[in-house]
């Protein structure tokens, strides 16, 4: 019992005593999500660190960006992927299926970017973030070019790049660390939703997609499945 | 509309006049599975090809094997997570999770075996299939050798070769033509199980495993859960 | 002695009780060729097996493609190349000298299809099989296309992955099972020709061949040389 | 001119108005460095991003830790060997040179730390760090309980971890935004040594070294060497 | 016709006139092969450097070594197997089935040396030769230590490095250079043996090696096929 | 003690009586360098390989080409950096700082010669060496051509090739045997320059170069730094 709730591998120490912002986070959390992700539990063994790691994760994945919410998520989950980051594709898969409102784009991006047929500008933004993990020592001025060309400013460039190497990071943490997943994201945004995006659309706007055709209902139809009570969609996913 | 229905990016050839027993066996999938797999659809310019993938497929998967069916899933899917394969993570990880009666374990397979932490005979089964599929060329005796100290006798040693190997067949078709997963594979056994696996279950029987704790049962309970009016678990997975 | 008689590493098994098509069929492979190919007695210890492979291997290599069957055992070779696989590297380069005619061209293609200079069609083709091989997950839209431009029906295509498809397959299994190749393979097909394929014809037709210059003719001249009383050239491949 | 002043490729914006606590980091590093660390002039566009770069980078460099700061300044290096990151090698290059008192341990971490013979805690710690490096999906307990026999806790483990993984994410954003290291790391720390570290005690502490054989003292000894008046060694490095 | 005549893809400028001891070395490969290998008349537009590359080559693979000469020869075709050398896969292949008058085990190694079932001794040379191509970064003292342990002396070790490093050099300008093998290589040694090595003394000593069972005999039976009037067997065989 | 005179790990013999050219050549060191390089140390078991490999060495790095001799340094520096060379990294590392009279540029190329802005011509040198480096068997045509349209001829590609494959092959042997580089080339031309080459000129000629902006002056202001009583810049380098 024990063993499902230490969230690592790794005894780093006992959970600190929260300074009060850290306590308002997990706070949040357990509101909005309805558990604490492990990655923070794992590093809640020290305020400094967990405070450090948030304020990093936050303001990539939440702060001002030219890139998309979702996008973010996209690039977190083509790094992942890369690396089979057990962690990572299950918490960020969840956001994506989540952000896109498409639970089969996050088993896409998961499993092989390649395949989704994404919009140039995507698929340029994730050839990019997957060369800088494979091979970050051969990129160079025309990958950055390759970027512009798709239509990223330099800023965009920077946060691609710092989005795709946080996970870098935390893909390795975890693997070093065995964070295990909270089991709650295997089941997130799950539901086939009502509007399929076609090809073109994926991973875009969720406006103006055409119905879904032929496919089994939820009892109460589209809106948002709903997990412990709370509702799935919307939710914004944390780290 | 027709984009959608081509399963594969190729378009080797209309579908041909399907022999009876070919015709039979897509009408089995229908009947049992509510479609056909697409990688099966792709075959269908040619009875020949056709007849020849399904009955190499069927053999190898629900055929006599020291290896349970569950098992021989858990290698199509850990082959097809290196190779990044879309289309065989979809449908396997399907059938890991049906199978399994795991959720979990499919995603667990798909993303990286090793955080599974699953029993040493899954796990010298997987990480041999692995080698095999990364470095076929450094396979020795040195590695049967370990396969027969976990266990495995000779037969099972050809069982989970030949499973691995065909799974890097598949993997390779898929992506030379870009077969696409039926969507439905994407929905199949999401279920949160009324049982939750421990780790030193996993992968393995289905008995005797703890009720799972505090989680939102599904209305019915731990009733497999109904894709198209069909039962979702023990439906037959098919290639 | 009872080592020498052994194919493979595996002891899957007793021979099965062939059932009369694979009777004949082993018949026809000593009728044909002096020997059954040890890949087919690895197999033999289950009749679904052994023709479950036979069927996808003669379709593949045998039955109506765009392809010529040169070509195709060309793309076993290359594949085989890349994963170091000592079972098919000797009986499918075999397959390439007789097929071609051309004793260099199967060492050739075994040792770096890229020093063959091939005419582009079959460059193209080689260089999409290699790829499919080394990196399944990094194959696109812009590969198939390659392949159109080379000349290559969409067809064509799923032919070319299907064949270096099968050989990621059949060479994992020989490497897992250490399958030795029967050693007939090493010897047939090694005498110098007549003609000398210029770099412009290698691996194209055989007609036209300007005359090789100065090289010790055999008693008998370009003729075949023979094996055990048959023909080495002109000899049906199998498998 | 404005060329060698752009610390990066990317134009991600003018230096923000820096708040309060970012201008005293900047007077800090101008008063004990004599110059403001690129990266942080490449993260000056924006304030949250720059503290928390400076938060974790400091937290994990500077802050309490089984390991020592020499020790996480090797990691920092050997990480950034496999990555072949300019901008990291050359900036904690100097670090170690300066941190170990040792010119050539520096060079040895950035060329290929194998070569160096170091003690065997060291070598476990950075053949961790490399793996996780080259291959985060491949750790496993086993790699962890290495560590654990070669003395290092739990909570070690996670330093080394937190550490290593951190530099892959910077390596990455350097490479990505080819951030130029200040000239000035070129030249720290480069004098010969009046000890010489025998590969017994290479690493670890200085004490009780044994004097450098016949080489050209430096005037002054082993005094620090000055750069622009501020002693080389014995500075704070700073991320 | 001046097509085949170029060694290689090339022109680095006409032949020199050749010093006399570079005279004299030609006439004995005429002399002696029946050809020039074509690695020396591509090196032949300078005397230097020809000069140079013979000293080294023949000071390897022919002067006084504990390695046997069958042994350097298998390094240099496992080295060149690795790297996809045509050429020396070609010229060295031939060496090896001179040498170890084994027709097969030149193949064996051109494949995988895996394959090849050697002793311990060979098996340990071979390992040793092809990590130190794949990852030369890694090889360290254990690596050494296990050559020591399968019996091979310092100087042993020296040698094997030495020859496997310089087949990575040569592999290396063949490749860049295109140098094509004369085509002699490719017939040289070819014939079935009557003594067929067991997998205990493949590789081994020559003798008391089983009569080879039920193969056709060569007109002459055992005796050394003939190429252009010479043995083909007992060739000193040249870089 | 022996330890530190050990320049390798390997115990090849003692030193040979070494021929009156040899030894000449060993005094040339000592009067020109201070020190005989390991490299050549770690030979001097052997007359003929130790001649071999200097005659070699030199032709290559000394004689006529179209490559400067600052060129070849920087091939024999990034292969080594592919390959962690630290012998070769730490002696050419030092002869490229040396012959660039720019001690950051042989920091440049150690590290990745990526980050360094070449001229266009060294840019394509260097790629090209990489890739044989990396992929020998993936060098083709277009890789000569493309040094052709940087301006090369074919026999400037001779010597890119053959300097990059003899580096291949000392990496491999320095790091077989472990040899160690000699301590003085840590130190030699380390000291700041007057003049800074701009990024344009970096690599090239070093002439109008523009004035080193604001660096502390060693005492003596350009003149060459003295190691050991002897200039530090403008030695020849010696293999």
């Amino acid at each position: 019992m024990a063993n499902t709730d230490r969230p690592t591998a790794l005894d780093a120490g006992p959970e600190a005593n929260l300074d009060p912002d850290m306590q308002a986070y997990f706070a949040k959390c357990m509101d909005k999500l309805g558990f604490v992700p492990n990655v923070l539990r794992a590093y809640a063994f020290d305020n400094a660190k967990l405070r450090a790691f948030i304020a990093m994760a936050d303001d990539l994945m939440l702060g001002d960006s030219g890139l998309s919410k979702l996008e973010r998520e996209m690039i977190a989950v083509a790094v992942s992927s890369v690396n089979h980051c057990h962690y990572c594709l299950t918490a960020h898969g969840a956001a994506v299926r989540q952000r896109g409102k498409d639970p089969e784009l996050g088993e896409l991006i998961a499993q092989n970017y390649r395949a989704a047929e994404l919009p140039p500008r995507q698929k340029a933004m994730l050839a990019f973030a997957v060369k800088l993990t494979e091979t970050p020592d051969k990129v160079e001025e025309a990958d950055r070019e390759a970027l512009r060309r798709a239509g990223f400013s330099d800023r965009d460039v920077w946060d691609i790049a710092a989005v795709a190497a946080f996970y870098n990071m935390s893909n390795r943490l975890a693997a070093a660390a065995d964070i295990r997943p909270n089991r709650e994201y295997h089941y997130l945004a799950r539901e086939p939703m009502d509007v399929i995006p076609s090809r073109a659309t994926r991973g875009a706007a969720v406006d103006d997609r055409r119905p879904a055709p032929a496919r089994n209902p939820q009892p109460g139809g589209g809106a948002p499945a709903r997990v412990d009570g709370r509702p799935a969609w919307g939710i914004l996913p944390l780290s």
